[in-house]
């Protein structure tokens, strides 16, 4: 009989922690012991609104290179969690070859290849999310964490990378601005790399003062409260002469038609929000300043790799983006905690207890 | 006394037709008499909906690089016409050096500098437009018509710059794909400069058989009916490999979602359609297919100077679009029959009577 593992199961809108049986690696797998998971804003909103994702699911199956989230059912058990660093425990059959081994600590892209269907890890009833003790990655997959990189800093390679790659499909230049609205863990992941690529000014909005604190360390030049400049207005006073980038990282209905409002001619608005809810916007807005507006979408697995090692390495410092750990058991009052922006940014599970005495 | 000039006045959403004195060249200024113009479906926008052209020149003015439309007054005369080809009759003061005399046809971008003010020809309630007699010019941007192109053939300048702009925003490649959505003289005039400029496949779409057959003469490979096959299956029928480009030539609510919607992973969407309404679109759609969405307005000069030599070296024949011309008196009754899609595609107005015997 296999043994138990603990998991905080998605169940009709709520988190259930419950006793799953330890997933059996198949050709290609690693079996894996979780060390740290994040939470993402994306799992918040997949709880509370899982038809919805259903929705979203069939719209991946119509863009053939995704083709992943057909035949997800919304009524049945998934866990959460693609924010991921683990142990690998064991390789399963057929992983020749493959750069890991038991005992290394990784990360991968939240895809497993089960024979020839892809499934997104955190959002599918057959392969276990990284809200549990133990899952299942692609073996071939994994990258191990170089450098003697602590779990908690390698789990935030994903979202860090989702912010690598806004930047690059962004096409940001080095005379360009940038405007970040919204500094969520996307908003500050996007200063930070934009930062590192040396853009000036960086100019980041949030309402949250603790977030607008973490914008600055992590590069914003200029930070503003929209309540009390906007943000626009901020950056007209410390630059307004350069061609703008704007990054949209918050993704609420109503938000991109104000963006373009506020927008000076031929900007680009980079659309690293999730709007999920059907959006009003005046074209003829667009039109009279010739906006392009540019959605994004994760990142690939070369952006993946690069933003590990910019961690690693120390490029990249993620631990003040680290607001809280919890195990567990905690995991669904982290998900109510997370509903206050002052007081959290990225909270961790730790699956197997605190991985590191690290105060956060 | 001034001499009176008839023109076909737009006075509270009705075509008058009325004499009016003759404008008095001011400093800078040409009187010209005009030979043809265009009827533009913003024309007929505009007449219908003058408040809303309030608003659209509102929201010009915070546009600080045009910074034209403020002032205008719905309830006030207007003469539109804006697509014109004209004669210069006269050159007014501080004129010295210009490129163009007295008896030259000329066309030149729809814009006067009055003063130190930029008032648009045809939206404006103190500069004519082209829907009358005479009219002022800035005799400075007249491009005098090259080659013995008549004036019919040299009106069409405007609305095909407004498609080679569109092509030169989308940026389209040599190995790219174009699908045209809509063929009404914008989406006949993208045609035609893609096909000049060597993009293969191209696929343009309209309900009717005969912009469909326009299409085709200038340049589409492949025309469709959106109600015989959905436009995005004829390309995949035809080619459905090369990235692709999606020129949005209609602007009309719910489009651009439906576009957003058929597009294949990482397509361009340049929209030159003008949607005056406030549209809902599924920001989701658009992120899971990483789409860009490109607004285009206008044209710059080069554009309209290369559009202008193009048409009167033969590069580009825009004589099919013509299909119907009528005096000052009949420009109300154009306006109706324009309605109609399978009449007509671009009627001129011809002011001092036909300026060829052409049959059209």
């Amino acid at each position: 009989m296999l043994p138990l593992v603990k998991a905080a199961i998605a169940r009709r809108h709520e988190l259930v922690v419950e006793d799953l049986p330890e997933p059996t690696p198949e050709a290609g797998d690693a079996l894996v012991a979780v060390r740290a998971c994040g939470i993402c804003g994306s799992d918040l909103h997949t709880l509370q609104h899982t038809e919805r994702f259903t929705e979203m699911a069939d719209a991946l199956a119509m863009v053939p290179a995704a083709g992943t989230g057909a035949g997800f059912d919304p009524t049945a058990d998934f866990v959460l969690g693609h924010e991921y660093a683990a142990e690998v425990l064991e390789l399963g059959p057929e992983t020749d070859g493959v750069a890991v081994a038991p005992g290394d600590l990784v990360v991968s892209i939240p895809v497993r290849l089960a024979g020839t269907v892809i499934q997104p890890i955190g959002f599918s009833n057959d392969t276990l999310g990284a809200y549990g003790e133990r899952m299942l990655l692609t073996a071939g997959m994994c990258m191990k964490v170089p450098n003697g990189l602590d779990a908690r800093r390698a789990a935030l390679t994903e979202p860090m990378a989702v912010g690598l790659h806004a930047v690059n499909r962004s096409g940001i230049q080095p005379r360009e601005a940038a405007l970040v609205v919204g500094c969520g863990p996307i908003g500050l992941a996007i200063v930070a790399w934009l930062s590192r690529r040396g853009i000036e000014p960086i100019v980041a909005a949030d309402y949250s003062p603790r977030r607008r604190a973490l914008a600055a360390q992590l590069g914003a030049h200029e930070v503003v409260d929209p309540r009390a400049e906007p943000a626009i207005e901020a950056w007209r006073r410390i630059d307004g002469l350069k061609s703008l980038v704007i990054y949209e990282a918050v993704g609420v209905p109503g938000l991109l038609d104000r963006v373009m409002a506020d927008a000076p001619p031929h900007a680009r608005v980079l659309i690293a929000g999730v709007c999920m809810e059907p959006d009003t916007i005046r074209p003829m807005v667009g039109v009279l300043k010739e906006l392009d507006l540019q959605f994004a979408l994760g990142y690939d697995p070369l952006e993946f790799g690069d933003t590990l090692k910019a961690i690693a390495e120390g490029e990249i410092d993620v631990a003040p983006m680290i607001t809280g750990t919890v195990g567990i058991d905690g995991v669904a009052a982290a998900f109510d905690a997370l509903a206050d922006p002052e007081r959290h940014v990225k909270i961790l599970v730790e699956p197997g207890g605190p991985t590191t005495p690290d105060p956060v």
